[in-house]
């Protein structure tokens, strides 16, 4: 089994600190975990968290030291070089040289999983580096082309045919060809979660699944053909069906699996069952990436008040997928 | 107090079980609100279900019989004249003449509150009435141009800005008037509710909120304006919120209510928080109206299992604003 790899994210926000705190909170992960980030800043919140197992500072996976918590020194800033809560450069540019690291050496089968802490998208740019996100720079640094974004929770789980683009170009993403690529890559993620022969929901575009025609086409031309040849090739998938229901049914244990159109399809059912619980997975890439399904929250950053849930949510999924 | 009606809605459903029901229910309800219906059909459910109260027919509002279950005979058809749980014209054309004598007589200040058990669409058109649904029948017939639809419930409420349109026109219909409509009938709906001065939550169209531009201009440029306006006029309102936290943040008691942009945004997390008791209300018509947050459900129609919850929520909202 690889070792993992928390990348800390944004160092001015609460990544440092959820970071130390998931492998504070279970020996499994303290031991199969590393922390890719910086020394001084991890070492401050293991000081504010009186973390008890100690740090090592280590220079390669291969130097792991079981026991303690062990971190990575990919970028060697300190607590002065930035201002807790606030957008800069630095940080950005940090957050970016993390993921730049623990991806080359997940590519080279160095590491297993890669758990991401959250990055802020202002500071990323101010950085130099012009990403939408997590997921664009993974796909990029690993030459990925087919990959959607799975939320996953113990209630539900969600795959996006679409995620980062307005309302409108979400609309023209739904195309055949991509809704079964999503229904292929959620019938294979929830498979090697340990489900035989995972129900997948199919949620339509547009109100009541477009009622025939009645309210836009998109489900019948696109997402019914792409249903139906699915099921041919011996998928379990059900739909289009109404998005105001379908995942009350889910929820409920009806699918295991809901393809949801566009982000917030996806996404509001998600944060209103699963809000501290949920995990991103990035399907289709050749490394795991799991994710804390929250951001930076520099409203409260170094504080120590920050919820560890959804990384130690991300540290579990990450551990049943390596 | 003018009494209120409940319009039956196609009899093929379970729209006139659950009138029966929710009049068998309660004692206020029983003694403020008829039934415009069919009498056989309401007899056919009244006998099954063993209605203690007994029924009254009558012709007029005026003739209304407190302590039993009345009845205006608005179409006078038998259970022989359809097939229950199938679509039909004769049906489709009843569910219609039901509504066409119940706001003629709420125009007139004869009744109070319209409550509209379910109809069905296709039969709708089969009886010869092009109508999308309920919401246009009442707009057409009261001469509205402003309305818009309230899903109600005891833990959040919604108001739409669309809602019976394909997606993609629904982006277009995103506009800062319209958005400002939806405001003022927010308000004005929760203020009859009983609250002084509504909190006003008012979700963006795209992911984040649009986040600056970047993922669409709607959130900026027709959204943010028009909270602008209307908090310039004295109205409470916050946003444009990301439409995947919103929710949440209002069922937890942050916000009143919530204006979503399209269908599926706000019966999304309606139908989760609240699947059996939303209450449907249209704001803006000069007559209320409130209906069930379901439909005919055909595949259970006359076995007398049908969940009244909605039908009751839907009384007692008709109550309270009345």
């Amino acid at each position: 089994m690889k070792l993992n790899a928390i990348t800390m994210g944004d160092p001015a926000g609460i990544g440092p600190e959820i970071s130390v705190k998931g492998l504070m909170s279970n020996e499994t992960y303290r031991d199969n975990t590393l922390i890719m980030g910086s020394e001084k800043v991890v070492r401050f919140y293991s000081d504010m968290l009186k973390n008890p197992y100690g740090l090592a500072v280590i220079d390669k996976p291969e130097d792991f030291e079981k026991g303690k918590i062990n971190v990575m020194n990919a970028v060697d800033i300190s607590m002065d070089d930035f201002e807790i809560g606030k957008v800069s450069s630095v940080a950005g540019d940090a957050a970016y040289q993390y993921l730049d690291k623990a991806i080359a050496l997940a590519m080279e089968d160095r590491l297993g999983a890669v758990i991401t802490a959250p990055l802020n998208k202002e500071a990323l740019h101010k950085g130099g580096h012009f990403y939408d996100g997590h997921t664009e720079i993974f796909a990029e640094l690993t030459g990925t082309k087919k990959y959607t974004m799975m939320l996953w929770s113990d209630i539900m789980s969600v795959v996006h045919v679409s995620t980062h683009v307005s309302l409108k170009e979400a609309t023209n993403r739904v195309k055949k060809d991509r809704v079964i690529d999503c229904i292929k890559l959620a019938h294979e993620a929830m498979f090697k979660m340990g489900i035989e022969e995972p129900r997948i929901a199919v949620a339509g575009l547009n109100p009541h699944a477009g009622e025939s025609g009645l309210f836009g086409n998109e489900d019948r031309d696109e997402i019914a053909p792409a249903i139906k040849e699915a099921n041919g090739n011996g998928y379990n998938v059900f739909g289009p069906l109404p998005p105001d229901t379908v995942f009350l049914q889910a929820s409920k244990g009806k699918y295991d699996v809901v393809v949801a159109m566009y982000h917030d399809q996806g996404h509001i059912p998600m944060k209103l069952l699963a809000f501290d619980s949920g995990v991103n997975v990035t399907l289709g890439l050749p490394i795991i990436r799991t994710s804390v399904d929250h951001g930076t929250a520099f409203d409260i950053a170094g504080q120590g008040i920050a919820n560890e849930e959804s990384i130690i949510a991300a540290l579990d999924v990450s551990t049943r997928l390596n």
